[in-house]
């Protein structure tokens, strides 16, 4: 069995030698170390995997062992994952249909290790793609009106299909902060620019308005201010004075979909990991 | 010889056939023809290049009778140059040596087709390298008290030594909106920042502090509104957590003067056009 | 109407004016043009768009007198396109189908302006999605044996279907040279890797090989000898010593889908032209 | 004290957990662990940085305990790097200068941790530019006759000089094999292409001859075959069919300098290893 462990404490001596020598101790061989230190915030951030004989120790008991041993008294926030167990993704989306194309086409190859319960969309333009694809479709129109009703519906499904966490592939509506404080980090958006520039609505056009030369694409988690999660991914492209809005957008669709992507694999392989508003990526 | 030729007019029908028309019936021979269309402003653009045989027209000749047969009928700005005149660039610099090692060296391997009369500083630190490079060096300190006295001193230094345009080589302080107006869109600063993301001081702190996967260097034209005008030439790299300030910095010199390098070498190729404070760039 | 034309010739003065002077006289209104002159072959190359009042001149008219007018006297090699008729592609296919359902999502979407009268394939694993998007699919495996009988049959449908340019996407059979000839610049390839790096088979493996820090993308179209053909398009995008060849190819792959959807783009756009193995690319 | 640890060895079990542990058992600190396997030739690579409080032990205590405890047992190839010991740097250069100044401006800077303690050339052109930043300049002219005696000298040169590695700034002559043995993965070129396209001679025209729509520069250790050494880092950048060769060493020129001295910083910091003519870069 392959365990991995997401780390991060106070910086202090000692933690790496700690942490290797509990799983060496435990029979583990550990097949992938990254560590990073944020000098600033003076915090410890570490990613291990290490396989272990199944006969040896069970996940469970390796789990407590270790939260007694070694979390406990590095007060660290520790989280560890079995691997062969598959996330529940859900995906959000309204009337695009290129990122979603991109996520299912990754997902029919194999290519993303999770399961995808339902998509949920406000509007039931791309009802046929999820037919395509063979996977059940909600459709949650929202109004200025049905608001409240819409989250709570939202929600229900949520919880229904046990989603451990959203993708908003071109979903334009703004996210219930109660359905965000269920999913803290881990909600992954894609907003098409280059952030912090550009952030909310039409930041093609507000690029286009400012003549610049390159274009980009973000995919952060989503927090309760607009567009100002931490980043998990950015990608640019360059523009001239010789592209329009329209192809702003064009040349924009093939950032987003390929970001959100590399975003959404980087969550799944719990290579991610949120601190003071920004993210450590081990990739 | 050969003249270069740049326009923008309302758009019409017959302005290709007429400028080419005109050239042609002149003798000249049309090496080079750009033009571009914005439509949200509905203006024409145009470069033009163009060999004259000496014998058979004047460069004053032509540009008068241009004037008054094609600039006028069709409510051209238009700017004529002949090539083998060199500009006259000033540099203005404070205390980092990575842009000015970077166009001096370009200078010296005759990559700039300029002359560089002077360099101007407020700060004495690099004075070594005009040596070094053999141009003279003006040292204009500038402080809250002597701002108008400093301002006039460069005023009259720009006027003796008839510069063409500025390029602000990590020049750490606000030109004047007197010198802006003598020199609209002939000064060249560089920005340490994806424009318009982290304008303003300290943008590798900002950026550090947001979190982003990309940070980037704008050149621009210097209007009155501080890093907000024409963008000639921006370009990116990618970083990581593992990158600390210092980190983004040495990272951000590297694109800082090379991004500088283009957007001076467009200018110095009229290769640029302003309109609506958006660059046209017929690269 | 608006009409596309795309001219080689040698080079020699007067052509801009000549040209531009003949659509202008028969009404048209030239909303784009560039030029290019290869130095080196001595050869001028130009684009140009323009709008007519159909109730001026027809097509034929105007192609029929631009030809004996403009194109004869010049040696012009000249290329007429009428917009509002979609040029039919055919797409060869294999089992990767991560292009494949980049270009038909986009298909999909109305980004492409052209017909699919049908998908090929030597395999039967990628069936199921020409059903999702309800494209013929033919089947027609190939083997050492069958070779000439499975060409005769690509042929057959070639022609029943009056293709005009195939694309292969991922496709992985080596296509006779009767059917280049047939379809000289017509068949747009995607190779994975950097060209000429790592031509021919299993690039992804040799770039890992070699140790290189960048892999590629290229698009070109299929001349008889393998790989050699004219580049359309290439892109990049870094790697490091710590992804597995597995990691290559998934980086790879979106290159190859976005490589190759941009050319098809440009093809389709009548963006591109040929000459001494090379491309203008007028974007 | 901050020591620098660097180490390969066959993979198995155990190494991470007993190098951190005799790390801390010493009183060390670790300030930095980045660790590979490359799972193809079963090997483990590992770069380590720890501070010590040097009233507690000494390097070469520390160094000779590591070996007999540590290397031995897991058979490792071990380099160890006390901080603030500058290695030694010759440069060789020929006629262009765009590599040797952007090395010597950050040399000037700062920015890099080495000692330059001469500058050689078969050219006299540059001399000039190493008496500007007052470096010694040996000229030592290679033709066909004097091939040994010129590398007689330049050993004697690197000898004298105690030369810990060599940079190849645009140096045009081939390193002789005895100079490549004595300084194995200690001589870095820049070579002007993306290789392992355009190897050899006139990269640019060969890349302007084939059509590509991107080139690069790629900087390597020097082996005996001809730029076909480890790679260290490589960069690229677009041009199009308008870019004629003049251009494409202009835009050429821009990436060998930062792409060299990218790879001058990573060796510096000794953040480099080389396996089976592959780098790993712990960046």
């Amino acid at each position: 069995m392959k365990i991995t462990i997401l780390i991060n404490c106070p910086d202090q001596a000692g933690i790496i030698s700690s942490v290797t020598g509990f799983v060496h101790a435990k029979g583990g061989n550990i097949i992938y170390i990254d560590q990073h230190v944020d000098k600033q915030a003076d915090v410890f951030f570490m990613r291990l995997e290490s396989e272990f004989d199944e006969s040896t120790i069970s996940f469970e008991n390796f789990k407590s062992q270790f939260n007694k041993e070694i979390s406990a008294p590095f007060n660290m926030d520790c989280k560890m994952h079995l691997s062969g167990i598959k996330p529940k993704m859900a995906l959000f989306i309204s009337k695009y249909n290129h990122c979603l194309y991109d996520l299912l086409s990754r997902f029919n190859s194999g290519e993303l290790d999770v399961e995808i319960p339902f998509i949920l969309s406000n509007h039931k333009d791309l009802q046929n793609i999820s037919e395509q694809f063979q996977i059940p479709f909600f459709h949650i129109p929202v109004t200025k009106e049905n608001k409240l009703e819409a989250e709570n519906k939202q929600l229900a499904l949520l919880k229904e299909y046990e989603i451990d966490f959203i993708v908003l592939a071109r979903y334009m509506q703004i996210i219930a902060p109660r359905t965000i404080d269920q999913y803290p980090n881990k909600i992954i958006n894609i907003h098409h620019s280059f952030l912090p520039a550009f952030a909310g609505a039409k930041p093609y056009h507000a690029a286009f308005a400012r003549g610049v030369k390159i274009i980009g694409a973000t995919s952060h988690y989503v927090t309760e201010e607009l567009d100002a999660g931490p980043i998990i991914e950015q990608d640019v492209v360059t523009v001239t004075h010789a592209h329009t809005i329209k192809d702003f957008i064009a040349k924009g669709q093939d950032l987003e979909k390929i970001v959100l992507s590399r975003a959404v694999k980087l969550h799944i392989q719990r290579k991610t990991m949120v601190y003071n508003n920004k993210t450590v990526i081990f990739s």
